[in-house]
């Protein structure tokens, strides 16, 4: 028996997320019964996406996330006690498993946390998304907003790597300046301070060739009116309009800008790529090695703080993909 | 010499276009010089996609557009007196061309006129439309705005020839009458009374796989809201945008829809489909013969009654195809 805390949705958030809308829990965790493992969790990630999910939670439902962790016992002979896993099972100290959602994760390719970014959910939603879903093609110029979150940060790299030109928004002048001195981007602006078509054409004054979406909103916009033809918006997010309650956000007002441009916007969701994530593993700790991709982390310790992290993301207090510290490696 | 009457657009137009953005001048035709002929314009095109291209004329620019013509004076061996050609150079009753610019088109297999219609550009824009950009598999399930102009009864009927499931809106309860009792759809509403979430939840309980977008607006976030995983939105045309002015109007609200719903939004023009025009003729002109395909025009009288017919676009006045008829067969 073992004691874990977890979160619940207490009620669904009304616009932005608030304390009062998570409860945390504490709960007795069986022993593992035969065919059964018990595992640690040593990460977990909190992501934009999980604010559509609580649209359709339940009262009280315990929230779910990605996570990585240790097995620290086993009744299952596909895994031993200190086999590191990732896992659908965040938001909760301790849970047992049958196996089938957990995948061995090799700790010495890359960092235990790494896992949850670069390597894990966040990489391979910029990998997938840049090059299957935006086709990027060597040499393009791609712009993509929130540049310096989990996701952003990987796609400008990526841009960079394929021999294209990279141009990213962020919405501090720290982020900005991170992204061009650490992440080589070659042009960044604060879309708080700056006109983001003005920004666009002074980055790429021939038009970009992909505008890889996670915000909404004027960027939205911009992108359309200086998306060259044949231009590609994959569309991973909007979180300017996450939030959204009844009245929802108006979109673009641009969006007859795809006709003649034969602009091609599409939704993706990670488990689109899930069969390429041998390639993706390879590629990505390749480049971690070389030195050719960088990634940074906010951690914030202890499960207590998990709803703090989760609110933080809509005030963009991170830097780097956020996760929350429960247990030490 | 030839004294021929022609088109020319004195201003941009303000919003919705207006008589005296528009101007009749009578200019002499010479005589066809070595290589050229001399073509009377039989019938002229007036097209949504035209107020577009409106927005960047200069001062007094002679309008062009599709046309369907016979040569009446040839110096080009490649042409005799009484071809039929189909050309670029509407708005006017007579031109001279060198040839490159005209395709010749067979009486024998539809009438002349059709060839501005199911069997020409708006034709061809329905089938590469929903074929190659909206992908449709047999059996699929389409819905079309503005479903009884000259591309959207097109694109139901071939949904119908395809096996699929057609829906259509219009915005005139004759059109919408029509559009089941003539064009075949399963199911149509009008626009301007009906609520199109409620009615595409009607006509089509599982969802559609494919919004055939010609309008934009609230049938465009109602066609997000209800379209399946891994939908298709090409996108066709916005009417309902073409007139803003400075004032743009805002976008659908439920952009964010595509995101779970992998749904791929494409803007596409006609020349992107030239390549399948020979299939495409065979496979019309089979469909019209078979009487799979019916097809209606509106045809206004006279080179003078150009911009009225032009003008009337904007206000639905039209059923079917809208022609300008300059001279008789």
């Amino acid at each position: 028996m073992t004691l874990s805390k977890q979160i619940h949705l207490k009620t669904r958030p009304q616009g932005n997320p608030v304390a009062g809308d998570f409860d945390i829990v504490e709960v007795n965790i069986e022993d593992p019964a035969a065919g059964q493992v018990l595992v640690k969790n040593i990460y977990m990630s909190v992501d934009p996406y999980m604010r559509g999910r609580m649209r359709f939670a339940k009262p009280n439902e315990l929230l779910i996330g990605g996570a990585v962790g240790k097995v620290v016992a086993s009744n299952n002979p596909d895994f031993s006690e200190g086999d590191c896993v990732s896992n659908g099972s965040g938001w909760r100290e301790y849970f047992l498993s049958d196996g089938s959602d957990l995948s061995k994760v090799d700790p010495s390719l890359a960092p235990l946390s790494a896992y949850l970014g670069v390597m894990g959910m966040p990489g391979l939603t910029a990998y997938g998304g840049l090059l299957v879903t935006g086709e990027m093609k060597d040499g393009e110029t791609v712009f993509v907003s929130a540049a310096s979150g989990a996701v952003g940060s990987v796609v400008g790299q990526i841009a960079k790597i394929k021999g294209g030109i990279a141009i990213g928004s962020a919405g501090s002048d720290d982020k900005v300046q991170q992204l061009t001195q650490e992440f080589g981007f070659d042009h960044a602006f604060n879309y708080k301070k700056a006109d983001p078509l003005a920004e666009l054409r002074r980055g790429a004054p021939d038009g970009i060739d992909i505008y890889f979406e996670n915000v909404g909103g004027a960027q939205l916009e911009a992108a359309l009116t200086h998306i060259k033809v044949n231009g590609r918006i994959p569309v991973c997010g909007m979180i300017a309009h996450y939030n959204d309650g009844d009245t929802l956000t108006a979109g673009p007002r641009n969006l007859t800008e795809m006709i003649y441009k034969f602009v091609q916007m599409k939704g993706f969701v990670v488990s689109a790529f899930e069969d390429m994530r041998g390639q993706f593993v390879t590629d990505m700790s390749g480049w971690i090695s070389s030195g050719q991709m960088k990634y940074h982390e906010t951690i914030h310790e202890g499960i207590d703080n998990a709803p703090g992290a989760f609110m933080g993301l809509f005030t963009g207090s991170n830097n780097g993909k956020m996760l929350v510290k429960l247990a030490d490696d």
